[in-house]
């Protein structure tokens, strides 16, 4: 891995393309694509020239998954484990005492940017120019947001009555924004219709090829989160894609557009003869969402976003660098998102500049992805509903010390169901048990309880030293 | 296709692979292999290669599959509706008015012959040489029948019951037989210990490898299946793969000694340099068994072996021959596994030889194999519970006229759980609702069911001129 990484020229580009909701199931190589009437070719391709992950791991829902990959850190240390909610601001602003990937990249030599859905908190001192990023383009909230307030055939009951619809709507910024740090931002376009809510993936495309143009002439390495606002609900494609996927319906003809959209990015590498020189990680931030089909994604496994369930938290996760990473690789080795935190700065050669105020769980997965032969340097996985832990992957086992209860057909996403059934631990060998049905612990996996339980309390120790923060926002069932 | 078919010097050799009970999932490029700790990288090498077919359905058991693929007719035509059970045989010979592939190939020009698992009779008249092969090898009955009469640790209550014990073991047939046409059957080796079961893939790989070498040193085009015996339960693996599979349990450890053989077989081809005249298929009997975990297979759907979920009839089913099947395809047209009879003897250029004297519901499908955009011949699958009409996938679309019931966590096999849940016909999208959670039917199947309902009639008016055969088989409840 020395090896490779001391022919580089020069700092290498990252580029994280993350899309919203999508289902592990849901990419071609991972028993999706053609199969379920949405063909990803080039998000195919890309794993077959890259590393194919089967054991990412995201958080259960949107605003954490994000949070963790920019801070490295577990959601409930850096406040961030929940979506914020229409007009809802945290009384802490927790960006205040977080260091983001782009900021430490910025400060040494990187041209940071962030393109598409932000939903990390629109109050001042929040926004991404705000928090590390140079400059960004994209949205504050989440695509269901700006959706509601457009389709009286969705949302009758809120459209139908003014008195809803312009409370709700002096609540939501519904704009595209942009801005550079130190700067205001600016609005580039409204999304107040359908015609302009189905385009904005487009101008996210449109604004990171820019960005990416504009670093390469500037010739600076650049970092870039591409954040797409689908395959989130309610999905309204644009131009040319509607009825494209064998499907024909909305969510497929999404899938349809972003892998599309991920062809031209990659394309973009090639053109400008920098993918060799760029490190480029595809994911989803959790699950798909049960609770909006048939908008909403595909995983094989059990529950959904907002659940620890398998279904809930793993997410496509593959990583491609041309020359740098052998081509055709699988491997089932233990991925956090928020590993990307150590990982890109460790490919641009600062991980020592990570500052030592906050503690860090992501792990430096660089050795993972570009020896031939490389494994995992991460031991487990420890998965949370908001603070509350919840579960551990360690090697193929995962141990549930809290369930969430799944209906034989949806999964209740109401917190106040996480519940005791049987015997507590619940634990399951993913490997035998994919599809997490039938816990098996307490016979053929005693063997392997001392040991998860002392990953487990090292692991809950750590907030002894650096407690959980808390930003002050409105608890579940709390006044 | 005809152009390609023009090509070919000689009459290209046909080789069915036919893999026990194994899931739809189980194979890595059909979302398992290293995600769930077994790689299959000979099997994924095949699709690469040749055409990755993502519905292909077989029957909800063996028996019927076998007959299916054999005689190119739903089971309820042949009789052959269910796997016989331990001593029982069936009052009429259903062999005696149907006509094999093997048969007709045999009869023009081909060597034929089966290795492995048989299971479709094991009386009179019933066995391989006498219902249209050149020769087999292999064993009458299933791996579990075996199985049972060999481990204390999984059968205390047979084995360690002498009454029992010898009441059972007068029923089965404990040894590999081999023949030849007009030939009586002779012992191979006994099956009566764990050592010797363990074995039987390798004699069954050996015999194989013995069959295509000896039709190639007579010249004459070949036409084999090649039935495992794995990995069906009880799976014990052949000396040098225990622990093998990172899973390093006996399903995951014999999913690898299968897809090893797999690899020998092809490379046989090679070798002989007969890959490019020879169409090779690879499928499984029915879904994963549920009632048999940790011994049983992974599949991404609802339900298991014995429903007509798509847990229990959807398999994989790849197509492959070099320079002929354009490599890389992934396609998901329509494929019943009875397609098998027509396609090979279509590949064969005998397909004017299938006797008028039954009803065939095979579909030719060398186009869709051979045109490098091809597309599926058939119109709809039809699903049965043995003779019991259960469900239709059309298009994107199954619809079930009868449900098993499924637990939230395993199905139930027994019959008696067919029942109405809900509003029938059940209708499933099941590329928006690949897991048959949600049925919309009512809603958004309106428009189509009047087609379907029309399918389903003229399908069902067949057995008016050609009704089922009755052979006699107790059936569940009946004295």
């Amino acid at each position: 891995m020395k090896d490779k990484m001391s022919k580089l020229k020069k700092k290498p580009n990252i580029l994280i393309i993350l899309i919203d909701d999508m289902g592990y199931g849901d990419i071609g190589v991972y028993g999706g694509g053609v199969a379920i009437g949405a063909p990803t070719p080039n998000m195919d391709k890309l794993a077959h020239e890259g590393l194919q992950l089967t054991s990412t791991y995201a958080q259960p829902t949107c605003t954490p998954s994000r949070a963790a990959i920019m801070t490295g850190r577990i959601p409930a240390r850096s406040g961030l484990t929940r979506p914020t909610l229409t007009g809802e601001n945290p009384k802490v602003n927790p960006w205040a005492s977080e260091n983001t990937t782009a900021k430490i990249l910025s400060q040494n030599g990187y041209k940071s940017a962030i393109s598409g859905k932000w939903h990390l908190g629109e109050s001042k001192g929040s926004l991404p120019n705000e928090v590390g990023y140079d400059e960004w383009l994209g949205f504050g909230s989440v695509q269901s947001e700006y959706a509601q307030l457009v389709n009286e055939w969705i949302y009758p009951d809120l459209i139908n009555k003014p008195e809803r619809l312009n409370a709700v709507k002096k609540m939501v910024n519904q704009n595209i924004l942009t801005g550079k740090k130190g700067e205001e931002n600016k609005v580039v376009q409204p999304i107040s219709t359908i015609e302009e809510l189905s385009k904005v993936d487009q101008v996210f495309a449109d604004y990171s090829e820019d960005f990416i143009k504009r670093s390469v002439k500037e010739n600076k390495p650049f970092y870039l989160i591409h954040s797409f606002s689908k395959v989130h609900n309610d999905n309204y494609v644009s131009e040319g894609y509607k009825g494209k996927s064998p499907a024909a319906i909305p969510y497929k003809d999404a899938i349809v557009e972003v892998d599309d959209i991920v062809g031209r990015l990659m394309k973009l590498l090639q053109d400008l003869k920098i993918d060799e020189n760029t490190l480029v990680f595809l994911t989803s931030d959790n699950g798909p969402n049960e609770d909006v089909w048939p908008d909403g994604g595909y995983t094989p496994f059990r529950g959904g976003k907002g659940t620890t369930w398998e279904g809930g938290v793993r997410v496509p996760g593959i990583a491609y660098w041309k020359g740098m990473i052998a081509p055709g690789r699988i491997s089932d080795g233990l991925f956090d998102i928020c590993d990307m935190f150590n990982t890109s700065l460790s490919a641009a050669g600062v991980v020592d500049k990570i500052p030592a105020s906050n503690y860090i769980d992501g792990v430096d997965q660089l050795s993972f992805f570009l020896s031939d032969k490389g494994v995992s340097n991460r031991n487990a996985v420890f998965m949370y509903s908001e603070t509350k832990f919840m579960a551990i992957r360690w090697q193929e086992y995962k141990v549930h010390m809290n369930v969430f209860n799944t209906s034989a057909t949806r999964r209740n996403l109401d917190q106040s169901t996480i519940q005791s059934i049987g015997m507590s631990p619940w634990v399951y060998n993913i490997y035998a048990d994919p599809k997490e049905q039938l816990s098996q612990g307490h016979r053929y996996f005693e063997w392997g309880i001392p040991g998860v339980m002392g990953l487990i309390a090292a692991h809950l120790a750590t907030y002894q030293k650096y407690p959980m923060k808390d930003i002050g926002l409105k608890k579940p069932g709390a006044e």
